[in-house]
This record gives structure tokens, C-alpha cells and sequence, in this order.
């Protein structure tokens, strides 16, 4: 909010301001190697932007069947790539792995009745809270770099995966072969603002060009720039992160054998049943159902130990 | 090829010809109802013409996960609809249940971060040879009229499933709730030519402009039309369809047990190893391959008992 | 900025916040009639998803040759329409005359081959500061009413245009029959927030599934909610509209005879010759160049008659 | 007829077949140069699928305001492209002069908020019948260079211009800095056939693919493929184009003043008044009105001298 303030004065309009102008700078710094950087107001913008760049309307993204972009996007990224096709793999928290990976690939023939895959998307932390490790992210860019595939990652919660890993942003990213990373701040403390940076610096240019025609070069956008600067600033985002994988992990603890999938970022599934959901809901708090007997729990960036524990002593209750 | 050559006349342009302005006549007679039709040189652009026209590019298109729309059209789908969404639903013999489409329907949470279903497209004859009789196909109707969804038929082997079913080409179709049909001539005796029939009539006028806006408004299409005319005068292409069956159930007869599938038009899929296959194609037979251990068999429209024997012979023959 | 800060608050996501539900029933004590709205982050996303709803990705929309839209969107319109094609007028200071629309519709066959207007757009104020009346935004409401085609407004400086004409807001929109309007807060006095306000409620759940689509539903929308509500209460928006069009009127009369078109909102483009510029600059003033021989200065809501006096001086006394 | 007649049998399916396969070799003899050519049965679709390899959809396709692909292709372009904005160039004759298209690219800003042009798309023989010259296209073809932009060449009547200008169809194409041509058939004795011509031979693949994905790879190619090699076969196209040009300029000497432009291809335009008009149809004649006081003749590959002798004659008669 300060930043943001901080912000409210005259600058040049779009992305020609003092903020905006040192967002590569920064992100440079961040990942240890020259990157191009701009932001958008949303995630969806984001990951949809760098699909597009990567994948021609007639090629196919291959992406996780529970994905953000195939299930809860709207089409968008269909939008953006002008009808290119997902091509979804299965498997376990929603985690791409390469032997996965490597079945659908083996399914499609090469000619032009079928579409062909010209990028892979996968989500770090994932949709239910797992980490790929850089060796995981590595294995995958393997893959991508011998079929000449573009990888993408959807960094909604990067600071958490980033956080739990205890790597260098780089690690797991250009290191491992990523190409594009949707580097989310929004959930991590912004207001509305999204870096969508690219390893391959030469790609900015389309981006740029593809963002102003979706409608999301703002023209006073040196608040998006203020926010992400804030939040690199001495690290403020991977402390935010942290902050919010802590949490996690105590209630992850007082949920026991509860839980889904292990806890490794800022999002816990347990068993409830309906009843215990209810009784959960009396007591105050709130919650996402995750279809039948499914509860899902997401700590914020904010969220101390204070905060949490009622709700964590309320669960091992149950 | 003699009604192509009559056609090769000087006429009207694009589809003002006289040949072109009998196609609504000669289809509303066969389908017993008032009805639209245009024809186009292709069973994909009949496909994703229809596609388009009930499913806007925001929504999506329930299909088969093995329908040809969504494995074998290269992604033309989604680039007719404009990025419309396959949401794919599984099945025995790329056949299309009510029980799965229920299935499917109940996963999908009404809100805009997830796509909505606008239609759904089924292939009469399946990509497997089976056919869905006038109740089955009459169950999904009823499916998607309660969900406000378009029915569309891919029917590249229509002739092939009525003819199997030896009903009227209405009770397979507008009885039972489908909204339009691609109706195919290519694979039945055309040499490029299929039609696009629309049982809501008004839907034409979109259609037609979406047509032409796709390039295949041909300039020359009286020859398109005066196939199809040819085909449908004194009920050829039933004929046409009836041939290629009775070959298919020599063929099934001859092949037994190795039947994946129960044949019902004119495919034959037969378990045969490596060495049987190699075995037939040194015999001078050929056919396609079906991943591990599976042969495809086809017979057409003009494949006589005499055509079909030998092969028959060789396969009980292994 | 206050009422940005007092959004700072946990509430529902996206669009489902107490500030987001209010957008409605404001809009429709605007309008004097019940209204659809949303907040979108920027005008072009405004205008684009309006034109999206009212023109098929086969047809057309008319718009002015040199409108915003046309001009400096980076194809965003076409991106949003999926390929609608914009035919452009000519006109005085980018303003649509009935007799300009009447003639270039003239011009168009209504066959396949030419693609068909489905909507126009008009800004108002337009692009060179000109306002439409009542009056004459009801001439060419009439003339789409009679064609079937959709009416959108530009309203990025409808603040502008109200307060330079002094009529209600539905006098010039709906009641001339204006289908959908882009009310512009960015350009006066918002941070980042601009509505779409649609005269034909029934419209609005698709484009809530089309601004999902291009990525344009923000997690924190209420921050966007608050800024238009802010602005709308107390008619804050006309007040700010008043302010700049003063302080352009004020220079308007400094500029006197330099001035290429007459001021009626809070743009003013004067004739200067390089050297005029050359000197206004060195004095410290900042304007954008137009071309040979003109520049073009823009007037903001919060300007006093104080703040622009000593420009005006300086244009006065070149 | 006859060379489809002859393709009347079996073979591979698509573009597998024997005639397919030797469009390459007969285009590259031609050319004097590799080349890469793939059939589409409709002029619109060798256009659009040319500029779609030649123009992202962020970018712009430069074309002459009557252009068939801005006046009578519904949209075409636009939809292959995914939203390329068409840009156009006034200009005599439908032609485009390196002046024009300077001026043109002289008002465009290189930023994120003008679409920039990434293709130049001209007509020879032009809509009006005019011919480029082969310095004429290497005029647009060195400007085309320096600007990075493609270049395409509508040639539905290429015959009719090479016939024209007696010189090698290279000259006029790739010697002259062309990157891809529509090089016509159908309107030259073919029955649905045109060709693709890619001068940069490896903008082949994606071409394919984007037939495939918009429905133009017809089963039983090898019928196109016969035209077109029965065409290019001694010369076949050449000997149509030059008796369509013969029968013009019989025509156009009888119509001596009354020709609007110069005739060196096979159209004539002439003055007549709405009597005249009605006489010469009175006695049997038909062609095109062409707005107020104008008429279209377009003469046929397959007109002698005698066949439009009773025309012209009632042409002068007038």
C-alpha cells in the first residue's frame, strides 16, 4: 500500500515510467542472469501471454489435466493462442511427470491430422500444494528441449515453492530449462500484479505487442511496478512465502493422517466429513469444499502462527 | 464422374447454380421435414462449420475422447469455434453413453472460471464402426435439450449407419434431437463433396457466411452439389451403404473372435500379431495398422462379396 | 486512494465482494434505468469485450477512421471479435455523421462475400475533444436500430462529454439508443478502473464469461469496485469532468485562433510551428506533438484554473 | 476432364498420392528454382493461408483498398490470420505504387499501440485488370526487404498477367523479391484447383498444418493435383491465359473510349448508360454492372475470337 502510494504521482503513462523501467533490472538480479520482465494484472494474463508466444494457434500445450489453465481459466488459453489445443497428462497432485510425459508423447503420431505440442506448462507449487524440485523441473526440460518443446512455468505460488525448496530462483527455473515464468505476487501480497518474465529475452517484444492488444498495458501502470519492486525489495516475497508455508505445516501437523497430499507449500487437503465440515463452519471458520470428503485450506502471506492455530487445534479436535 | 461431367456446364457462380438450389428440396424429402443444406468439400469443415455455428467460442464441445474431431482434424475445431473447448468423454468404441455425458455434466461447476458446454458431437457411424440406434441417440437429445446444449452428427458413414439400421435417416437424427448433421458422400462414393444439414433452418444464414469466410464457398460448386444430387437420386448412397456393410460382415464373419469390436457398418477391427499382419501384406492385402497388435479394415462403397473374399479367406486362413 | 485503502480488506474474490455488487444498482440511479455493469482495468478491455458481445467474429463494426479503437488498440478489437473487420468512416474531428454512416453502409452488397456490420462505435468526447448531443447520437442510434446493428460508445472522456453537454447521462446514451457504454474513472481521477455498462441487462453473462476469458477478472477486483463507486458518489466523476473541461476552456481561449478544432471537453489542438513548440518546451512545458505543425494538449480532472494559467499565458503570448 | 477423369483410381489418401507428389518438381521446373507448392481447392484459401504463414496476429497485411482480400473474401483473412488487421493503399486501377506504400508506412508510429505490417499482399493481373510489370514488383519487393515485411502475390489471374507481359513466370515472382504466390486455376480452365507456391521452401510444414487445421486437405487430393499438372503440362495455363487476354483486347478495341482502364489482362471495364446496359442484354449478352455507369466483362480461357466478336460488334454498335 505504501509502495503503491508511493506511486501516485505523475510518471510517463503504460510501461514507460521509473518503475516499470527497472523491473529487469530487478529480475535480472533475482534469477543471476539478464531476463526480460513486464507485468500484467492478472495470473491468467500471465500464463496465457507466455503460452501464446511459445505455441502457434496450431500447436498444442501440453499441460497437467488438473491444471489452473485447463480447468479454471475460462478458455483462456485458448483465447490467447488463438484455439491451440491442451493436451493434458495425468498423475498424482497434479504433478507432470517425465514418464508421463513421455506416454503422451508417445501417443501422438506426427503428421498434420494431429496436433502437434509446442509447449509444456506446469505449476509450481502445483494446485494441490506440491513443489517440483529443480531436479524434477530439470528432468522435464530435458524432454522439452529434445522434442524443441517451449516450457512454461505457472509461478501463482512460486514464492512458496521457492520457499520450501530453499533454491535459488534460478535453480528451478532457466536452470532446469524453463523458458517463461509466470511469477505470481498477487497471492503473495500484491494488490493486483504479475510478472510474467521471460529467460529468453528476445521474446519480450512479441509479449509486449500481445499484451497491449488483450487489453492489459494500463496506462497508469507504474502501480503494477511499484507492487513487484516492493515485494523483490529485500526479499520481501520469498519472506512472505515462508510466512505462509509455516502456517501451513503447523496446521498440516495438527491435521495428521488428514491429509491428501504431503504439505509443501501453502495448501492443505484434508479428509472432513460433511459433518465435521459443519462443525467446523459453527465454530467460525472458513473454507473451500474440495468435492465429497474434501476440505481445502490455503494460508496467506500474512498468516502468523497466532493466526492459524485456532483453526489448526479445531481440526486435530475433530 | 457422369453427373460431375453433366455438371460441366457454364451456371451462377459459388452456389447460385441450379444444381446447388436443389439441395434444400432433396434433403427436406429425405429427412421428411423442411431443412437446410449446403454442401462443402470436406467431412472437417461440414464438422466445424456446425461446431461453430452451436457453440460459441467461450464454451465448449462435449465429444468422444476418440472422436475424430478431437484426435484426427489437426486442431480445426478449435479454430473454427475460435478456441471452444473439446471436453472429451470416455467410452467403449468411441460411442458416447448418457450415463457418461451425465457423468461429465456433473463435474463441471456453473461459474465463468470454467468452461460451459454449448454442444455436443457424436459420429454415427462411431470411429469404431458401431452404430446408435434412434433411442440412443434420442437419450442424449434429451440430455442436451434439458441443458440448452446443440446436437450435432458427424456423419462421415451416415450411409453406413443407416443403412444398418434400416431406419428413416429422420428417427436417427432430427427425432432424436439432433440440430445438424454432416452428412457424408466422400466416403461413400463422392469425390469430394459433403453436406451440411441443419434441421433448425434459420441457422443457414450464418453458416453460409462462416462458409465463405473459411474459403470453401467453391466457385465452381454446381460440382459438388450435382454429387451429391447423384448420390441421393433413387437412394444410391443407401445403396452405396448397404454394399460396404454386407462386405464388412463378410469380412467380420471370416475374422470371428478376432473382432475387437461388434462390426455394425463397414470397419472391421481384428486382433492379428506382427507375423499375421506381416502374413496378409504378403498375400497383397493391405491395411492399416491399430497400434499393438490390432489391424483396421475398411471396406467402401463399391467393395462387392467377390472384392472382400480372398481377404476373408486369408484372415480365417491365419 | 482512500477508498482503495478502505478496500483493503478481506472479502470475496474476483467479483463477488460488497464493493463489486454495488456496481448495479449505482449504475442504474445513474442511468435512471436497471443496467448491467462491470469493472474491467482498462478502457480498451472495455471497449473490446463490449464490441466482442455485439459483432460475430463474420461481421463488421463501424467506427470512425480515426478512432481509438481503429488506430491505437494494437488490434485489441480484433483480437477481442476474433476477426471482425472495422470499417471505417470519415468525418470532421473524428465524429461519425448519420450521412457518413449512410454512405458507407450504401456501399456494402449484402452477400457472403462482404462482411456485414454488426455494431458501431463512437467516442464521446471523441478523439480530437468534439462532443456528440443528444441529438446527434440519436440520429445514428436509429440508423443501427433500423439495420440491426449495435450500438457501443467510447465514453473514455464521457466524464467530459456530460459535464461539456450538462444533460443526464441517459439522454445521451440509452435513450439515443446506445446499447452499451465503456465509462472511463482511469482518465479521471481512478487509478486503474474503468466500467462497462450494458443498457441491454440480458448481455452481461456472456461478457462475465468474456472477461474471464482474456484474463481480465482480477482476484482483488473490489479494489477496481471501490475506485468507480468512490467516483460515482457524490457525482464525484462530473465534478472532475467540470474541472478539466474549465481549465481546457480557459486555454482554449488563450489559444484562440490557433486552435484546429472547437474545445468542447479537455483536449485542445492548437497550431504551433517547430519553434513555438521549441519555446513552450524550453519554458518547461510538456504536450504531445501532432503531427506537423500541431500539438495536442490534454486537460486532467484535477487541474485548477491555476495550474494551467501559465501555459496559457505562454501559448498566448507566442 | 480428362486428367480427372484419369485420377479416377486408387492411391493414397490427402496428399499422398503420385499427383500430389510431383507438385514440387512441375512448380520448381517452372520457377526456375525450388520451390514448395501444395493445392487448395479455392483461391480465398491460398490467400489466407499465405498471409496467415507470412503475418502473426498481432500484425498487419498491407493490400490495395479494392483488394479482393479487404472487399470480397467475407472476412477471410481475418480469420486465418486470427485478427491481422488488413492496412490499406489507395491507388489507380486497384494497384499499389511504391508511393503509395511509402506514405502508407510513413504514417505508422513503431509502438505497442499501432499494429505494425508484417506482409504486403498485391494482385496481379489487379482487380481492374492491370498488370505489375516485373520492376513494378521489384519495386514493392526492395521496400518489402528493407522493412522486414513478406511478401504475397494474389495470382487468380497469373496466367492472364504473365501471358500479358511475355516474360518468365520467375521474373514477376521470386526474382522480383515475392515470397509466396496464389497461383490461379480455377478461373483458367481448372474445376476447383488452385496452387500454393512457397518461395521459401520451408514455410511448407506450417502451411500444411494450417490446410489441415482449416479443412482444405481434401481425402481425394490427387483430383486437384491432375488439374493442376494437366494445366502446367506444355504449357496448358499459359496458352488459356493468352486466349482470355486475345478475346479482351478484341473487346477492347471495339469498346475503344468507353474502356475505364487500360485492358491488359482479361477484364474490360466500360462506361454505359443504364439504356445501353439494358440494350445489350435485350440482345442476349451478360455481364456485370459495376456501380453507376460501368460494366465488367471478364473473358474466359476458353473464349475465341468468335466467341466474343458478337459482343464487341453490339459494343461499338452502341
Amino acid at each position: 500500500m505504501a509502495a503503491i502510494a508511493a506511486a501516485d504521482t505523475l510518471d510517463t503513462a503504460y510501461d514507460g515510467d521509473a518503475w516499470s523501467g527497472r523491473l529487469d533490472a530487478a529480475f535480472s538480479d533475482l534469477f543471476e542472469r539478464r531476463v526480460s520482465a513486464i507485468w500484467v494484472p492478472t495470473g491468467t494474463a500471465a500464463n496465457c501471454l507466455a503460452l501464446a508466444v511459445l505455441c502457434p494457434p496450431f500447436g498444442g500445450v501440453l499441460c497437467h489435466e488438473e491444471a489452473h489453465v485447463q480447468t479454471d481459466e475460462g478458455g483462456a488459453p485458448e483465447f490467447y493462442t488463438h484455439g491451440a489445443k491442451l493436451m493434458t497428462v495425468p498423475g498424482v497432485g497434479a504433478k507432470v511427470t517425465p514418464d508421463a510425459l513421455k506416454a503422451k508423447l508417445g501417443t501422438l503420431r506426427n503428421d498434420v491430422h494431429q496436433v502437434q505440442p509446442h509447449a509444456l506448462t506446469i505449476t509450481n507449487a502445483t494446485e494441490y500444494g506440491l513443489v517440483y524440485t529443480p531436479e524434477e523441473v530439470a528432468a522435464l526440460g530435458a524432454l522439452c528441449r529434445d522434442r524443441g518443446i517451449g516450457f512454461h512455468m505457472d509461478g501463482a505460488r512460486f514464492a512458496n515453492a521457492v520457499a520450501s525448496l530453499g533454491c535459488s530462483p534460478a535453480d528451478v527455473t532457466w536452470r532446469a530449462g524453463v523458458d517463461a515464468l509466470s511469477f505470481g505476487f498477487t497471492k503473495n501480497g500484491g494488490m493486483s500484479a504479475e510478472a510474467l518474465v521471460f529467460f529468453k529475452p528476445n521474446l519480450i517484444d512479441e509479449t509486449k505487442r500481445r499484451r497491449k492488444r488483450a487489453g492489459h498495458l494500463l496506462s497508469k501502470g507504474r502501480y503494477l511496478a511499484a507492487q513487484i519492486l516492493a515485494l523483490l525489495e529485500g526479499d520481501l516475497w520469498l519472506e512472505n512465502g515462508r510466512a505462509a508455508n509455516a502456517a501451513a505445516r503447523l496446521m498440516a501437523e495438527a491435521a495428521g493422517t488428514r491429509c491428501v497430499h504431503p504439505v509443501q507449500a501453502n495448501e492443505i487437503f484434508i479428509r472432513v466429513t460433511a459433518a465435521e465440515a459443519a462443525s467446523l463452519r459453527t465454530q467460525g471458520f472458513d473454507f473451500y469444499d474440495w468435492g465429497e470428503g474434501e476440505a481445502r485450506l490455503v494460508t496467506a502471506w500474512n498468516h502468523s502462527a497466532e493466526d492459524v492455530r485456532p483453526l489448526a487445534a479445531a481440526i486435530a479436535a475433530l
